[in-house]
Protein backbone atom coordinates (compact mmCIF):
# COMPACT_ATOMS: atom_id res chain seq x y z
CA UNK A 1 0.00 0.00 0.00
CA UNK A 2 1.75 3.55 -0.71
CA UNK A 3 1.08 5.69 1.88
CA UNK A 4 0.52 9.49 0.62
CA UNK A 5 2.97 11.88 2.47
CA UNK A 6 1.74 15.18 2.27
CA UNK A 7 4.10 17.93 1.18
CA UNK A 8 7.13 15.47 0.65
CA UNK A 9 8.34 16.05 -2.95
CA UNK A 10 8.95 19.89 -1.77
CA UNK A 11 10.53 18.44 1.90
CA UNK A 12 13.01 16.55 -0.49
CA UNK A 13 12.96 18.64 -2.89
CA UNK A 14 14.64 21.25 -0.09
CA UNK A 15 16.54 18.78 1.35
CA UNK A 16 17.82 17.83 -1.78
CA UNK A 17 19.56 20.57 -3.03
CA UNK A 18 20.69 21.58 1.66
CA UNK A 19 22.74 18.10 0.55
CA UNK A 20 23.75 18.83 -3.32
CA UNK A 21 24.86 22.30 -1.88
CA UNK A 22 26.93 21.32 1.07
CA UNK A 23 28.07 17.71 -0.37
CA UNK A 24 28.05 17.94 -3.75
CA UNK A 25 25.44 16.34 -6.20
CA UNK A 26 27.65 13.57 -7.05
CA UNK A 27 28.11 12.94 -3.49
CA UNK A 28 24.49 12.31 -2.58
CA UNK A 29 22.14 9.69 -2.99
CA UNK A 30 18.58 9.63 -3.58
CA UNK A 31 18.47 7.06 -0.25
CA UNK A 32 20.40 9.77 1.60
CA UNK A 33 17.86 12.66 0.99
CA UNK A 34 14.93 11.04 1.49
CA UNK A 35 16.79 9.50 5.11
CA UNK A 36 17.56 12.67 6.14
CA UNK A 37 13.86 13.93 6.21
CA UNK A 38 12.66 10.28 7.66
CA UNK A 39 10.95 9.50 4.30
CA UNK A 40 12.53 6.45 2.15
CA UNK A 41 14.18 6.07 -1.18
CA UNK A 42 10.84 4.11 -2.20
CA UNK A 43 8.83 7.70 -1.71
CA UNK A 44 11.87 9.55 -3.72
CA UNK A 45 11.80 8.13 -6.44
CA UNK A 46 7.84 8.35 -6.41
CA UNK A 47 8.51 11.76 -6.79
CA UNK A 48 11.37 11.81 -9.15
CA UNK A 49 12.18 9.82 -11.65
CA UNK A 50 15.90 10.34 -10.75
CA UNK A 51 18.31 12.63 -8.90
CA UNK A 52 18.89 14.98 -11.22
CA UNK A 53 14.81 15.66 -11.51
CA UNK A 54 14.47 17.17 -7.81
CA UNK A 55 16.19 20.42 -9.18
CA UNK A 56 13.59 20.43 -11.88
CA UNK A 57 10.50 20.21 -9.77
CA UNK A 58 7.50 22.17 -10.50
CA UNK A 59 9.43 23.42 -13.64
CA UNK A 60 5.73 22.35 -15.80
CA UNK A 61 4.46 25.58 -13.32
CA UNK A 62 6.95 28.10 -14.49
CA UNK A 63 5.84 26.66 -18.36
CA UNK A 64 2.40 27.43 -17.49
CA UNK A 65 3.03 30.73 -16.23
CA UNK A 66 4.83 31.58 -19.76
CA UNK A 67 1.58 30.13 -21.09
CA UNK A 68 -0.45 32.09 -18.92
CA UNK A 69 1.21 35.38 -20.15
CA UNK A 70 1.03 34.35 -23.70
CA UNK A 71 -2.98 33.51 -23.20
CA UNK A 72 -3.26 37.37 -21.45
CA UNK A 73 -1.62 39.37 -23.84
CA UNK A 74 -4.54 41.41 -25.35
CA UNK A 75 -5.59 40.57 -28.98
CA UNK A 76 -3.17 41.94 -31.63
CA UNK A 77 -0.31 42.09 -29.72
CA UNK A 78 2.72 41.39 -32.01
CA UNK A 79 5.01 38.41 -31.19
CA UNK A 80 7.23 40.40 -29.10
CA UNK A 81 4.75 41.83 -27.21
CA UNK A 82 2.96 38.37 -26.48
CA UNK A 83 6.80 37.12 -25.49
CA UNK A 84 6.92 39.95 -23.23
CA UNK A 85 3.60 39.32 -21.25
CA UNK A 86 4.54 35.89 -21.16
CA UNK A 87 8.00 37.12 -19.41
CA UNK A 88 6.03 39.39 -17.29
CA UNK A 89 3.79 36.39 -15.78
CA UNK A 90 6.87 33.77 -15.97
CA UNK A 91 9.04 35.82 -13.44
CA UNK A 92 6.00 36.04 -10.87
CA UNK A 93 7.01 32.54 -10.70
CA UNK A 94 10.28 33.81 -9.02
CA UNK A 95 8.87 36.25 -6.31
CA UNK A 96 11.80 37.86 -4.01
CA UNK A 97 12.27 35.54 -1.64
CA UNK A 98 12.96 32.95 -3.48
CA UNK A 99 16.11 34.13 -4.57
CA UNK A 100 18.06 32.77 -1.58
CA UNK A 101 17.04 29.46 -2.76
CA UNK A 102 17.25 30.20 -6.64
CA UNK A 103 20.95 31.05 -6.56
CA UNK A 104 21.72 28.02 -4.21
CA UNK A 105 20.14 26.07 -6.78
CA UNK A 106 21.78 28.00 -9.86
CA UNK A 107 25.39 26.99 -8.06
CA UNK A 108 24.59 23.18 -7.85
CA UNK A 109 23.45 23.56 -11.35
CA UNK A 110 26.61 25.39 -12.56
CA UNK A 111 29.15 23.00 -11.17
CA UNK A 112 27.60 19.64 -12.54
CA UNK A 113 27.61 19.11 -16.06
CA UNK A 114 24.90 16.71 -16.37
CA UNK A 115 22.64 19.15 -14.20
CA UNK A 116 24.00 21.44 -17.12
CA UNK A 117 22.41 19.83 -19.60
CA UNK A 118 19.23 19.37 -18.06
CA UNK A 119 18.95 22.81 -17.41
CA UNK A 120 19.36 23.74 -21.20
CA UNK A 121 17.10 20.83 -21.97
CA UNK A 122 14.78 21.86 -20.09
CA UNK A 123 15.13 25.41 -21.22
CA UNK A 124 14.68 23.93 -24.75
CA UNK A 125 11.44 22.47 -23.77
CA UNK A 126 10.23 25.88 -22.76
CA UNK A 127 11.09 27.38 -26.18
CA UNK A 128 9.12 24.98 -28.42
CA UNK A 129 6.11 25.08 -25.93
CA UNK A 130 6.32 29.30 -25.64
CA UNK A 131 6.89 29.12 -30.28
CA UNK A 132 3.47 26.19 -29.71
CA UNK A 133 1.38 28.51 -27.99
CA UNK A 134 2.33 31.54 -30.30
CA UNK A 135 1.50 29.53 -33.42
CA UNK A 136 -1.84 28.47 -31.34
CA UNK A 137 -2.35 32.57 -31.06
CA UNK A 138 -1.55 32.54 -35.52
CA UNK A 139 1.71 33.65 -35.50
CA UNK A 140 3.21 32.18 -38.37
CA UNK A 141 5.86 29.45 -37.79
CA UNK A 142 9.15 31.48 -38.20
CA UNK A 143 7.99 34.60 -35.81
CA UNK A 144 6.93 32.15 -33.79
CA UNK A 145 9.90 30.07 -33.43
CA UNK A 146 12.45 33.30 -33.34
CA UNK A 147 10.04 35.01 -31.03
CA UNK A 148 10.01 32.07 -28.80
CA UNK A 149 13.52 31.75 -28.56
CA UNK A 150 14.46 35.51 -28.21
CA UNK A 151 11.86 35.38 -24.83
CA UNK A 152 13.51 32.17 -23.55
CA UNK A 153 17.36 34.04 -23.99
CA UNK A 154 16.17 37.34 -22.40
CA UNK A 155 14.87 34.80 -19.85
CA UNK A 156 17.90 32.97 -19.27
CA UNK A 157 20.01 36.59 -19.01
CA UNK A 158 17.36 37.81 -16.82
CA UNK A 159 17.85 35.34 -14.54
CA UNK A 160 21.51 34.96 -14.15
CA UNK A 161 21.32 38.53 -13.16
CA UNK A 162 18.29 38.31 -10.86
CA UNK A 163 20.65 35.65 -8.48
CA UNK A 164 23.77 37.60 -8.26
CA UNK A 165 24.87 38.45 -5.36
CA UNK A 166 24.11 42.82 -5.39
CA UNK A 167 21.25 42.33 -7.40
CA UNK A 168 17.87 44.11 -5.74
CA UNK A 169 15.66 44.42 -8.96
CA UNK A 170 12.75 41.60 -9.34
CA UNK A 171 12.99 39.55 -12.01
CA UNK A 172 10.31 41.23 -13.95
CA UNK A 173 11.93 44.47 -14.09
CA UNK A 174 15.31 43.16 -15.09
CA UNK A 175 13.49 41.07 -17.75
CA UNK A 176 11.66 43.80 -19.25
CA UNK A 177 15.02 45.83 -19.06
CA UNK A 178 16.73 42.92 -21.26
CA UNK A 179 13.95 42.74 -23.29
CA UNK A 180 14.52 46.49 -24.20
CA UNK A 181 17.59 46.36 -24.62
CA UNK A 182 17.42 43.69 -27.42
CA UNK A 183 14.91 45.74 -29.10
CA UNK A 184 17.53 48.91 -28.83
CA UNK A 185 19.95 46.46 -30.34
CA UNK A 186 17.96 45.47 -33.32
CA UNK A 187 16.66 48.94 -34.10
CA UNK A 188 20.44 49.95 -34.21
CA UNK A 189 21.18 47.45 -37.42
CA UNK A 190 18.04 48.36 -38.74
CA UNK A 191 18.50 51.75 -38.75
CA UNK A 192 22.21 52.06 -39.69
CA UNK A 193 20.87 51.24 -43.58
CA UNK A 194 23.81 49.14 -43.95
CA UNK A 195 21.96 46.55 -41.69
CA UNK A 196 22.43 42.36 -42.43
CA UNK A 197 23.02 41.85 -45.98
CA UNK B 1 55.52 3.81 -31.57
CA UNK B 2 52.31 5.74 -32.88
CA UNK B 3 51.89 5.37 -36.80
CA UNK B 4 49.95 8.78 -37.92
CA UNK B 5 46.95 7.56 -40.26
CA UNK B 6 46.90 10.50 -42.60
CA UNK B 7 43.05 11.84 -43.30
CA UNK B 8 42.23 8.85 -40.49
CA UNK B 9 39.72 11.21 -38.43
CA UNK B 10 37.74 12.15 -42.11
CA UNK B 11 37.50 8.65 -42.95
CA UNK B 12 36.62 7.52 -39.20
CA UNK B 13 33.86 10.27 -39.00
CA UNK B 14 32.57 9.12 -42.61
CA UNK B 15 32.17 5.94 -41.35
CA UNK B 16 30.77 6.26 -38.22
CA UNK B 17 27.70 8.36 -39.80
CA UNK B 18 27.49 5.99 -41.98
CA UNK B 19 26.85 2.99 -39.42
CA UNK B 20 24.91 5.45 -37.32
CA UNK B 21 22.69 6.24 -39.85
CA UNK B 22 21.79 2.44 -40.51
CA UNK B 23 22.57 0.52 -37.54
CA UNK B 24 21.69 3.14 -35.26
CA UNK B 25 24.05 5.13 -32.55
CA UNK B 26 23.53 2.84 -29.68
CA UNK B 27 24.11 -0.33 -31.82
CA UNK B 28 27.00 1.15 -33.25
CA UNK B 29 30.61 0.41 -31.42
CA UNK B 30 34.14 2.58 -31.47
CA UNK B 31 35.82 -0.82 -32.44
CA UNK B 32 33.04 -1.24 -35.14
CA UNK B 33 33.85 1.89 -36.68
CA UNK B 34 37.55 1.51 -36.85
CA UNK B 35 37.20 -1.55 -37.98
CA UNK B 36 34.79 -0.53 -40.86
CA UNK B 37 38.01 1.52 -42.63
CA UNK B 38 40.78 -1.03 -41.64
CA UNK B 39 41.71 0.76 -38.43
CA UNK B 40 42.34 0.12 -34.61
CA UNK B 41 39.85 0.79 -32.00
CA UNK B 42 43.11 2.76 -29.89
CA UNK B 43 43.24 5.07 -33.39
CA UNK B 44 39.83 6.03 -33.45
CA UNK B 45 40.37 6.94 -29.34
CA UNK B 46 43.41 9.11 -30.39
CA UNK B 47 40.75 11.16 -32.56
CA UNK B 48 38.33 11.63 -31.08
CA UNK B 49 37.17 11.03 -26.67
CA UNK B 50 34.11 8.76 -27.33
CA UNK B 51 31.45 7.78 -29.73
CA UNK B 52 29.36 11.03 -29.84
CA UNK B 53 32.56 12.87 -30.30
CA UNK B 54 32.57 11.61 -33.50
CA UNK B 55 29.98 13.53 -35.04
CA UNK B 56 31.23 16.64 -33.77
CA UNK B 57 34.89 16.63 -35.03
CA UNK B 58 35.57 19.63 -36.83
CA UNK B 59 32.92 22.01 -35.33
CA UNK B 60 36.24 24.39 -33.82
CA UNK B 61 36.72 25.15 -37.70
CA UNK B 62 32.75 26.15 -37.55
CA UNK B 63 33.16 28.04 -34.31
CA UNK B 64 36.65 29.56 -35.99
CA UNK B 65 34.51 30.69 -39.07
CA UNK B 66 32.50 32.43 -36.44
CA UNK B 67 35.18 34.25 -35.35
CA UNK B 68 36.30 34.97 -38.36
CA UNK B 69 33.12 37.26 -39.82
CA UNK B 70 33.65 38.87 -36.15
CA UNK B 71 37.07 40.45 -37.62
CA UNK B 72 35.89 41.26 -40.76
CA UNK B 73 33.00 43.16 -39.72
CA UNK B 74 33.96 46.94 -40.44
CA UNK B 75 34.64 49.31 -37.65
CA UNK B 76 31.29 50.98 -36.33
CA UNK B 77 29.60 47.64 -37.04
CA UNK B 78 26.56 47.40 -34.46
CA UNK B 79 26.61 44.33 -32.53
CA UNK B 80 24.08 43.20 -34.64
CA UNK B 81 25.63 43.85 -37.73
CA UNK B 82 28.84 42.07 -36.51
CA UNK B 83 26.79 38.92 -35.69
CA UNK B 84 25.47 39.12 -39.19
CA UNK B 85 29.04 39.01 -40.38
CA UNK B 86 29.86 36.11 -38.30
CA UNK B 87 26.76 34.26 -39.77
CA UNK B 88 28.17 34.83 -43.51
CA UNK B 89 31.20 33.49 -42.59
CA UNK B 90 29.87 30.90 -40.16
CA UNK B 91 27.50 29.91 -43.63
CA UNK B 92 30.42 29.30 -45.97
CA UNK B 93 31.41 26.45 -43.72
CA UNK B 94 28.36 24.43 -44.80
CA UNK B 95 28.41 24.89 -48.45
CA UNK B 96 25.57 23.19 -50.84
CA UNK B 97 27.47 20.01 -51.36
CA UNK B 98 27.99 19.25 -47.52
CA UNK B 99 23.77 19.16 -47.25
CA UNK B 100 23.68 15.64 -47.82
CA UNK B 101 26.20 15.03 -44.66
CA UNK B 102 24.66 17.53 -42.58
CA UNK B 103 21.06 15.92 -43.49
CA UNK B 104 22.42 12.52 -42.26
CA UNK B 105 24.08 13.95 -39.66
CA UNK B 106 20.98 15.90 -38.08
CA UNK B 107 18.82 12.39 -38.51
CA UNK B 108 21.15 10.47 -36.64
CA UNK B 109 21.38 13.37 -33.56
CA UNK B 110 17.56 13.75 -33.81
CA UNK B 111 16.59 10.49 -32.48
CA UNK B 112 19.22 10.36 -29.89
CA UNK B 113 18.57 12.77 -26.67
CA UNK B 114 22.25 12.29 -25.46
CA UNK B 115 23.66 13.66 -29.25
CA UNK B 116 20.79 16.32 -29.12
CA UNK B 117 22.99 17.00 -25.56
CA UNK B 118 26.02 17.53 -26.83
CA UNK B 119 24.50 19.51 -29.98
CA UNK B 120 22.80 21.94 -27.15
CA UNK B 121 26.40 22.17 -25.24
CA UNK B 122 27.88 23.08 -28.88
CA UNK B 123 25.60 25.79 -29.86
CA UNK B 124 25.86 26.99 -25.90
CA UNK B 125 30.01 27.33 -26.53
CA UNK B 126 29.71 28.75 -30.03
CA UNK B 127 27.39 31.56 -28.38
CA UNK B 128 29.88 31.99 -25.49
CA UNK B 129 32.72 31.89 -27.64
CA UNK B 130 30.86 35.00 -29.82
CA UNK B 131 29.97 36.83 -27.13
CA UNK B 132 33.39 36.90 -26.03
CA UNK B 133 34.36 38.16 -29.26
CA UNK B 134 32.19 40.68 -28.93
CA UNK B 135 33.19 42.37 -25.75
CA UNK B 136 37.38 41.98 -27.11
CA UNK B 137 35.32 44.63 -29.90
CA UNK B 138 34.12 46.92 -26.84
CA UNK B 139 30.79 46.03 -27.15
CA UNK B 140 29.35 46.00 -23.51
CA UNK B 141 28.63 42.80 -21.15
CA UNK B 142 24.47 42.72 -21.77
CA UNK B 143 24.84 43.45 -25.45
CA UNK B 144 27.35 40.88 -26.19
CA UNK B 145 25.74 38.31 -25.10
CA UNK B 146 22.33 39.23 -26.26
CA UNK B 147 23.62 39.80 -29.97
CA UNK B 148 25.17 36.68 -29.54
CA UNK B 149 22.45 34.19 -28.51
CA UNK B 150 20.04 35.66 -31.50
CA UNK B 151 22.97 35.06 -33.77
CA UNK B 152 23.64 31.00 -32.53
CA UNK B 153 19.48 31.24 -32.45
CA UNK B 154 19.16 32.63 -36.13
CA UNK B 155 22.21 29.94 -37.35
CA UNK B 156 20.31 27.24 -35.44
CA UNK B 157 16.67 28.16 -37.05
CA UNK B 158 18.38 28.75 -40.59
CA UNK B 159 20.48 25.35 -40.62
CA UNK B 160 17.20 23.11 -39.44
CA UNK B 161 15.57 25.16 -42.67
CA UNK B 162 18.60 24.63 -44.46
CA UNK B 163 18.73 20.93 -44.48
CA UNK B 164 14.64 20.20 -44.75
CA UNK B 165 14.55 18.28 -48.39
CA UNK B 166 12.70 20.84 -50.32
CA UNK B 167 15.43 23.73 -50.03
CA UNK B 168 17.27 25.18 -52.72
CA UNK B 169 18.74 28.34 -51.08
CA UNK B 170 22.09 28.55 -49.37
CA UNK B 171 22.35 28.39 -45.75
CA UNK B 172 24.07 32.25 -46.00
CA UNK B 173 20.96 33.25 -47.76
CA UNK B 174 18.60 31.55 -45.40
CA UNK B 175 20.54 32.71 -42.28
CA UNK B 176 20.50 36.13 -43.91
CA UNK B 177 16.36 35.93 -44.17
CA UNK B 178 16.22 34.33 -40.22
CA UNK B 179 17.80 37.79 -39.02
CA UNK B 180 15.75 40.10 -40.78
CA UNK B 181 12.62 38.44 -40.04
CA UNK B 182 14.10 39.03 -36.27
CA UNK B 183 14.53 42.33 -36.96
CA UNK B 184 11.14 42.98 -38.11
CA UNK B 185 9.45 41.37 -35.52
CA UNK B 186 11.65 43.66 -33.25
CA UNK B 187 10.77 46.69 -34.82
CA UNK B 188 7.12 45.89 -35.13
CA UNK B 189 7.45 45.19 -30.99
CA UNK B 190 9.21 48.91 -30.75
CA UNK B 191 6.64 50.37 -33.78
CA UNK B 192 3.46 49.93 -31.88
CA UNK B 193 4.24 52.31 -29.04
CA UNK B 194 2.31 49.91 -27.24
CA UNK B 195 6.04 47.75 -26.20
CA UNK B 196 7.24 45.65 -23.68
CA UNK B 197 6.54 47.26 -20.58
Amino acid sequence: MVRWEPGAAERLQKAALELFATRGFEQTTATEIAQSVGLTERTFFRHFSDKREVLFYGQHLLVQAFLAGVDTAPPGASPIEIVASALRSGASFFPDERRPYSRTRQSVIDQNPALKERERHKLAGLATTLADALRARGVDELAATLAAQAGVTVFGIAFAQWIREDEQRSLADIAAEVLRELLTLTARATASGRGPQ
